[in-house]
């Protein structure tokens, strides 16, 4: 079956689905983005993504195509187009179509709304064969990775530096040396002193929706959790290492630039998440 | 006359001129460009243009859609197709269609090639009205500035900023309090001591070709010149600030932040160079 996406108003054929060279977000990578996991029809976490989208499309000044109801069930119509109940759901929405000039376009075009869905595997029941390998790397990304931009051209290279050290992800850090997050996904670790840490959020990290979802089963789970900052050399050191986000969901991190985490097996803090997580999904 | 674009081996009217949706373009900025001035059907310093396309494009690993030569065909056939003598060109290369994964895709897709063209007046023949205003603004922008990349967003806003303060570019400056450059020009300065100053070539500026063509000018003007970088406080101090670009020529910043550079008239060394940059422009 081909794939149907949805572009300005339109369903098409993903073949068909195209945008002027001079939309805003082809020359400019002036745009945001989001991704929904949708699992058995529901979308996960979806307050908290159109929240997001809201606040990055505020951070930059644009139009709003629709509200979050209307855009709900474009995603919803698209899903069933797919025939897709479980998997991942693109958003992205652009400044529109201009004459090329850096400054914003007036009169103000229509923002350009594109979406796509496609399958993925419902996460597995346990974490057997859910984790993977990360390497480090100094973070080169613009000062607002708090907007969700479509000026991914750092993180593209970070993950595919990643892929060459067949590793799956690329944890970066600041000139500090502190760990700011995953070139997609936030980063956890769990020291010797057991306490969980993630970092606070600042205009150096994405606040992750499956990151503060992961927050309250935290503290269902009464772990001993700190918010803050931590080094390069603490995530060497840690015991547990694992990312967040609505694709990875819940995923340990068990060898970094190729040395193991801990034992090199998921950890105890990310078995206990990870139930949770499934739980989450499951109740919906 | 429809405006004509050149769109991965066609040429199209610019209304027609799309690319998918899924073009790494248009979800990651996976891509890089180039602007040329075109004066006369000749393009202005097109060997540096041509060289530093050809530096992005080894820098990000983008595969080669063509060579210089046939570049030059293609250029000057679009320029031809919409009787643009004088003008600019802008030409962007995205590493193409892929379903979306941050990972280059295997196998290389073809890489996406699109040109488009547009009349710009000739240069006026002296510095009158050839001034602006500029603001100043911390640089947001990633590590690998160095990169022509069409990651564009932290200048979009930065020019966005300078516009709603009445000026026309923002003049940028790091966390150490020095200038790096402009959101889309090279920045100089003639200090109280005469000397004019550029910031030398980093990680963090542009190499710009008109930049390095004004460098000759220097030369054989034989003013006293330093390629340094200069503090956010010497450029206020400046007697002298002007910025280079393939579309700002060399054009004098007579205010910066609303305040007055030197006698808030372009100088004389802006002047000078401008002269040279006519005589360039002129002799082809």
């Amino acid at each position: 079956m081909a794939r149907i996406a949805y572009v300005n108003g339109r369903y098409l054929p993903l073949t068909d689905a195209t945008v002027n060279i001079e939309d805003r977000g082809y020359q400019f990578g002036d745009g945001i983005y989001e991704v929904f996991y949708a699992y058995r029809g529901r979308l996960m976490d979806e307050t908290l993504h159109f929240a997001r989208l809201e606040r990055s499309r505020g951070e930059i000044g644009l139009a709003s195509p629709m509200g979050a109801a209307a855009l709900r069930v474009v995603i919803h119509e698209l899903m069933r187009r797919n025939r897709v109940e479980t998997g991942l759901v693109y958003l992205q929405l652009t400044r529109g179509v201009a004459k090329r000039d850096h400054v914003f376009p007036g009169p103000v075009p229509r923002p350009a709304l594109t979406i796509t869905v496609r399958p993925k595997p419902e996460p597995p029941e346990a974490l057997d064969g859910w984790s993977a390998g990360a390497i480090t790397l100094a973070d080169e990304r613009w000062g607002r990775c708090d907007i969700k931009s479509i000026n991914l051209l750092p993180n593209v290279l970070a993950r595919e530096a990643a892929k060459q050290a067949v590793a799956l992800e690329a944890i970066l850090f600041d000139k500090a040396g502190m760990v700011t997050e995953g070139a997609s996904s936030s980063v956890w670790i769990v020291g010797a002193d057991n306490v969980l840490r993630t970092r606070g959020l600042d205009q150096h990290v994405l606040p992750g929706c499956t990151r503060a979802a992961v927050l309250e089963d935290v503290a269902t789970e009464g772990l001993d959790f700190r918010e803050e900052a931590f080094s390069l050399e603490a995530l060497r050191q840690a015991r547990e290492v694992f990312i967040t986000s609505a694709t990875s969901f819940v995923k340990p991190i068990t060898a970094l630039d190729g040395v193991p985490v801990g034992n090199g097996a998921p950890g105890l803090i990310a078995n206990r998440l990870y139930a949770r997580y499934l739980a989450r999904l499951k109740e919906g």
